[in-house]
């Protein structure tokens, strides 16, 4: 018997963060006789009159949402981190803790309550990401914010509380875990190599075309060969950029064009609202250059046999290590041969 | 405005991880509108004939259990890690991978379908602890195997696929990433100080008596300054073993009433049947002397607010770091407080 990466168990490097997954092809044939979810009913309205980020509608602090156009940006009423922290500090041998200051900031990705980004024509999702770039650049201009995490929780199922499509910013001053392993890979790689890790990794994937789910002229999107969750992407900038900011007007269409792109086939493969977490890792700010630094964009989307049976990442993946079912290669496959367009247009 | 951890967002380090976790006290305001599970109904028989766990059923491979009278282990039917996996590696630059073997075991804490650990006898969780004994030793037999991850998810909110009480059993030919941290942590302290870093961890929670929730001659349950789940726990033996093996009569007397104590607790937080994973660090095996490592036990439990209430590790936690919203000091006060008569029994 050979060994074969489609059949038998092995380890895959995240070459991003120095982790490994490991990863059980054959466990997919296991019957599923544990958690179902429910599937949430999905009839918005384009206004919901309850919505606290909907134009005009007051929010729980008691402020009221301008009738906004566009996407919208306010400061989180209950932020997990807040800008007027003071400082402490506690060493005491084995308890080690310090204060954190940061703002967290909504973004309405639209008025419509109704319209998630698959949904969104390209146009507004254009506007959805020029407002990321001036709350990345707004946000940097506080010399203490180290880092500014871009994301979206969507799906309920994904704890997102409220349906009206939207993402969140929180800026920091400090890196946080994940950027921090990223920014250790990058940096040995770039002095090593004098490139960015992600432009050789892109330059790999298309000559072995396995793991590409769709492309166009300035980005990527792959199933990545160390990818966790069962349908998980990266978003990859084909330019070495360190951050949202440098996008040109025409790689911010080409953004829109794939952002759309992937969110649709996401949809399509189940034919639901495909739940997800995602985000974008950029080089930290105020930090000196960061030329090792190539921004990219994460979806985590939890969903593995249907609309309904996700992947549980628990006892050993908690516990010791994460583990995948189905490989990226079949994961890629499907993704890629799913139609772009929107199964709710059909 | 003087900083207070009991008030202000911080980070605080997780010394087993070398990890952060972001504390945001202030965040319990936050009102939820978001999911809610389904209560699972529970009204479970002492038999049911549709198990494939319970005693004499037909399990679905075909085999049928033994009219098991005590805890009964058998290998996983759909094992993530198989021992006849052939050997493989890939080094192809950014693509690193190797072939993982393994064994996947199952083990029914009791004949019995209704009950979970805090119902359970003492004398019956003794039991258990015998039978994780033996499997621990029959599996470390095997030259190839490095590392043994013993662990149980508890509730369908946990991925666990049959109600049956039962844990399982994963032993692999690599040591996993979580206990890969925790060896180099242990591995400095030793070094540096000739001694376990847990022992002086218990030390100094007895001494602050802020997290302890229970104790007894062998063991503690403290909530560790760095927990990241909202009542997260981490059951420590006092005195300084590698694993579980070295468990005298007496300590496996004192670990099963811990473990009775501690998920009674549990139960009675919200009256409900508290979903968790939870699963023990032991010493890599067949991997010489590790004079270094601590045997403890880490119970990773979901809910936040209420029995259908949980915590959601998404975006910001996904993509930058756990972050926990009620501080450890106020969840160990909570769990400690509670009666140790099971809600149930009242
Ligand atoms: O082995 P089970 O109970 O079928 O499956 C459960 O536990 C496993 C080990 O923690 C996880 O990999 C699965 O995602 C989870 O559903
Ligand atoms: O900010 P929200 O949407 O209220 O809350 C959601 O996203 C946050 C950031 O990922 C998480 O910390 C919360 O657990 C989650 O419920």
């Amino acid at each position: 018997m050979s060994f074969s990466f489609e059949e038998h168990p092995h380890r895959r490097l995240n070459i991003l963060t120095g982790e490994w997954v490991l990863v059980s092809p054959h466990r997919t044939k296991r019957p599923w006789q544990g958690k179902v979810e429910n599937l949430p009913v999905d009839n918005r309205p384009a206004y919901d009159e309850k919505c606290y980020l909907c134009p005009g509608n007051t929010r729980s602090d008691g402020s009221i949402n301008p009738p906004y156009k566009g996407p919208y940006a306010f400061t989180n009423d209950f932020s997990a981190l807040l800008q007027d922290t003071p400082s402490g500090k506690l060493e005491d041998g084995l308890l080690q803790a310090s204060s954190e200051k940061g703002i967290c900031r909504v973004i309405c990705f639209s008025p419509r309550h109704d319209l998630t980004l698959p949904q969104m024509e390209e146009d507004d999702i254009v506007k959805v990401i020029d407002l990321w770039q001036d709350e990345f650049s707004a946000l940097s201009k506080n010399e203490w914010i180290k880092y500014i995490q871009i994301f979206e929780n969507k799906g309920e199922i994904m704890g997102c509380s409220n349906p009206h499509p939207h993402g969140q910013i929180w800026a920091q001053s400090t890196v946080p875990g994940e950027p921090a392993k990223e920014s250790i890979q990058f940096k040995q790689y770039f002095e090593k190599k004098g490139k960015s890790i992600l432009s050789d990794y892109v330059t790999l994937e298309q000559q072995k075309q396995e793991r590409i789910v769709c492309e166009n002229e300035h980005f990527i999107a792959i199933v990545p060969f160390w990818a966790v969750w069962p349908f998980e992407t990266m978003l990859i900038s084909k330019r070495h950029v360190q951050n949202i900011l440098e996008f040109t007007e025409e790689e911010k269409k080409a953004f829109a064009k794939i952002l759309k792109n992937l969110t649709i086939k996401y949809d399509n493969l189940f034919e639901t609202s495909f739940p997800y977490s995602a985000g974008m890792h950029q080089a930290p700010v105020n930090d000196g250059e960061h030329p090792e630094w190539h921004w990219h964009m994460h979806f985590y989307p939890p969903l593995l046999r249907s609309a309904t049976v996700k992947k549980f990442m628990v006892g050993y993946e908690m516990l010791a290590n994460p583990q995948r079912d189905i490989t990226p290669e079949q994961a890629a496959k499907r993704l890629k041969d799913l139609s772009d367009i929107h199964y709710l247009k059909k």
